[in-house]
């Protein structure tokens, strides 16, 4: 009898590689306000999970853009690698002693676009021997042919798919750990979900 | 020569009809982020240019659930029509008192579900010789089947269809009256237009 | 001001054309869990309102098959056209006799395949100055191109598209004319609404 | 030689995971008329070949809602584990316990959502070298992507994918062991099937 | 009561444009196995109703390829049009003559590519109050954006939109002119159908 | 008899409009390979015909960008409007004066966004009695739902729905006006045009 | 260095499994005109390159109805195993009888439904250690989930999933072998192939 | 610890197999505008990168027509293999000598068609134990159907999937080995790319 690989919010890092205004403007393969829904969402549950976080951008001064702001306001002290021109995060020094500094083994990466920012240092890591836990609906490229063969090629290396509410669910493992909050957390980034929570809180009110 | 039949925020009022929170799990041709910020772009156009709005809802004591938290904290002071019964809003005689009440002749209308709650007070105002323009996009039904009958239904009746983009921009016809207002308002709920504005603040400042 | 063309289950008659066990494998614009509930859904709305009802089908002994036998059983008295060959309903005079004797001026037909089985009569009907609903989504053919076309054919000829559920709620006007017969009808066919209104019981009854 | 993992009515139990009436307003990787029938054929199977059975839900009191009763009541002397908290019901002594008490070593689950409730008891059994059958057609989530990642996560772990029908045929093995009894399940569950079991019919009865 | 327009065997002509062997390798609106079948059940249809067709072509010699093969061995004697430079085929004389020569006043269109070589002589036979039906599924063009703007130019023009089945339907009219013919029309071009009698034929033979 | 509304090289001007690098980042319901090349196409038929045509921009100085510089030099002597704030070029009045120094009445018109920077000035134009010709595939907007509802308010208002390769081929009229050169433009934009011109070069010259 | 499990002409045996004119009419996952074509191509080539084919059906007495009429006539002379109740052929002793008297051990399969009458038998004969090359063009079932479960399950157990065109590639390995025949069987199944050689004829033979 | 197999710019050939303007009409799973763009982006950063690069065709003098110019001028003085009959490119000895003769050992491959022409020396290549990268977008074939059983196949054998842009920035691993030349090739082949380097050009000159 052998364990699955498991989430532990004990010994998990997120990274979120180069979610930024310009290369925003390449995704294709996911709509805009749902994409946009799930970089927040995981962002918010690596807050709440208070998961050590890494953010790293690729040449943020020419026509790729900024960080979204909203990530940057979400972890303003976190490790931040404005990388000079290695593609691959992993190439980057800062970077990988970034990672290693958390002291976990389990990463959970998302990151614009997905088969070159997600997939490149997912390989590297995975080369490694850390669990890559790879969000797939917070990852976004130019379309539906490019993302499914990074997706076979980062799966076929030995990383996990996932998407956020999967990872939320197995960092969480327990409601009664603090049922408001992951509640709240749900609440902000499932509309239908928001939904059910208030017509059931206008129904208990009655 | 004559003009087009088009949008003018003096002439204009917004009916908002049943966006319960029970309701919208009945909605599946459009996706819930996507449709979330729909109505609520719609809500904020119409409190941006100050137009009257009227909303309504159906049964919500029931299993339609309440309306939708957002739509009722952005209109606090809006009409509210609680109906006892009528399928058609057009059948209560508050709801069509507080139409006429505005004063206007023009009517942008959403709600759920497309071929109802839309459909039905939009075909009686047109046979009251209103002008009507049904927002397609913060409107939701069934399946793509349904929405197709329905909008060609109110098309042929003389409804004009649109999106919250257009009604926001035919309303406002020069970005001169406000270029800070307008912009927040696409910023809010373009992701695309908010990472173009931010790419530009931000070389902008350097 | 002119009123607009309402259904009023005073005035109106339901025709099924052709819903037959072999023509049924013809039936490709629609899924068939979704097709039949819709089919039977019109049949179940049909016997809520009391509306004369007709059956028809074409050449049932050959390959077309029979009747699909709900139908029949939800209809035994209904007047029932096995037509010796007019592919046309509106061809066949007892057909055309029975519609005539409803006394209704308002047909609400459905039928497979959609640009002949449900299209012909709706053309010929509309030539003699009948109302006539369209209800699409109880209607299915070979494919989707087809569909649109039969579907532009019968709107520019002044049919009006629906689908089953605004059929049944124009028909009802006032959910206080009857609450449970129309929620009943409404969770027997829409699970989306059958597990608010479970979810909604479970709760009251706490 | 080696005989392939095949499913044996001997030796299987079905796990019903969260098939509740909130949660399925979550699912939108399927339409609900055939999610709903997908759902209720798998139950329909699994009495019908008499197998152990296991309903367990996830805070039945809250948004989530209550067990569709369809399940509850096919069931009604099943084990039925309302799980206190645990997001994964393989963290749930109860549920283990209900599974071992079986003695069964083929396991065939489905569930809502796909990549929580599904996929962690599916990874947690399969770590416990228990053969497990995903069946996703019974299974829903929020979307394509997210279903497409749950299912590539559960089958490298060594999950096998299938769907109802093809458990069904695959626990029957042999027509002749009931073919009243299998037919009665398919045409009920399967309105193509239906049809040609009705045109037969109609002929072989002349 | 004005009586529909309606298709009639002995008041209608087919014009066959452009389905030339190079021209349809620009035509992706439409899977080639199914556009194939369209086109020749639509020549089938035109001889076994006996109806006059004119065959034309655009510059056959160059990379447009010749009429396909098929089509020329159906109508041996058939008017043949090369034109020599016309895009609209309504633009030669030849071709308009031989419209005229026929004598009818319905005509049945098909052609490639659909928004030129079927709309251009549509819409100039419109304008010489011809009644024009379109044969959807027999024309094909680069995309469905290019199809949906075409249909809606012809159908606002006048055109009656139809598709190869409809056409057949409503110009037999009645079954009993000839069952085995139209079968052998519908069993040659939709295998769904050809099944249906198959299975029929088998059971009958027992 | 009265001719249809045809396209006359010697009665029609172009308008490009708002085709600026930022906003192309907001078009979603068209792939950017396809869309580029559309408007690639359009300006190049436009020149090829030597139709008058006018360019305007919106904000070009802010984020929506500069024009899409190829079109600037395909048109280094054309009209140029960079409006200071009207959204509806027509609202402009050196944009209408520069319309109709041209001394045409047809009028080709692409831009984005589709509801907006083409709908807003086709409705205008209408309303003046010009006849105006969309170009659909050189239009783009956020999506389907956006697009499908400006194309039936324009249609609806007298536009002609059109895409730039039936543009070209009404224009033309006869292909021996100039083989080569209509063919040279359709091979630099249709690939597939092309592989069936080298096709038929090949074998030509051995 | 090892060579790949390459198809070989001279170790290749065909299996078509329950093509039955009744069952056809479950088939969702792809369009009939293809499907129908898919097959009889599948059964040309098995004829083609002399491969030793059975035929087995299921019940065909039965509403499934009797074996595709023109796939017994391809094959006159092939062993046919009407199975008086196994649902998956393998575990009939005359048709693994038939398989192993061919001598060969490449398996070429396909058959409807895909996940139980081709799955299974693929299975089995993959725990055999026989290659099995699963043609998923000429296999059918229910919808795309389905299939999707099928090929992963069948994949993972080591079956090569093939369609027919590269089935035929992979046999004849060189066209000089034969080139009129290959081209023929391709002319007759592919009409965008059989479009490229009439163009290539016409203009030879100028 | 081991590295991922990671492409190497100074052990990397490119095999372009059979983009014939014939075979080209036969690709259907990609678009033609966009599978023309990532032909040319793969061929253009074949030169840039300097890599070794192969032309094969197949039977270039009959219907599958002359290579895509564009490609023989962008290698005029590549080995190029016109195949007098293999199917398999690896068939034939010339072609693999050539590949053996740059010395590489990781190869790049794309071709028409996927399953056939990309498939096979994929197959045979790995077999000799070369790294293989397939470019999927730069790779077509019939339907998406037939796409996606050929990428099983070459991934279970051990081929890696990209897609152009990755294998360029993989090849590439640090802008600052030359952002002009790379930006260049992304502005030549990604419009949306383009846009955001004109616009932020355009920002940078004021």
């Amino acid at each position: 009898m052998k364990d699955y690989a498991r989430l532990d919010k004990n010994n998990a890092a997120v990274l979120l590689v180069d979610h930024q205004t310009g290369l925003l403007s390449l995704v294709r393969d996911i709509q805009p306000d749902t994409f946009k829904n799930n970089v927040l969402a995981l962002a918010d549950l690596a807050k709440y999970f208070n998961l050590p976080t890494i953010l790293t951008t690729s040449f943020e001064d020419g026509p790729n853009g900024p960080l979204v702001p909203e990530l940057k306001e979400t972890f303003p002290d976190a490790p931040y690698i404005a990388r000079p021109g290695q593609i691959n995060a992993w190439d980057n020094e800062d970077f990988v002693n970034a990672v290693k500094a958390t002291g976990k083994k389990q990463l959970i990466i998302a990151g614009v676009v997905t088969e070159v920012c997600v997939a490149f240092p997912t390989l590297s890591a995975l080369a490694e021997e850390f669990e890559v836990f790879v969000v797939t609906d917070a990852s976004g490229t130019f379309n539906e042919m490019t993302r499914d063969a990074a997706l076979d090629r980062m799966s076929n290396a030995g990383a996990q798919l996932m998407t956020w509410f999967g990872v939320a669910c197995e960092l969480h493992r327990d409601w009664r750990n603090d049922i408001e909050g992951l509640g709240t957390l749900f609440s902000n980034h499932i509309p239908d979900y928001r939904n059910l929570m208030n017509s059931y809180a206008t129904l208990m009110s009655k």
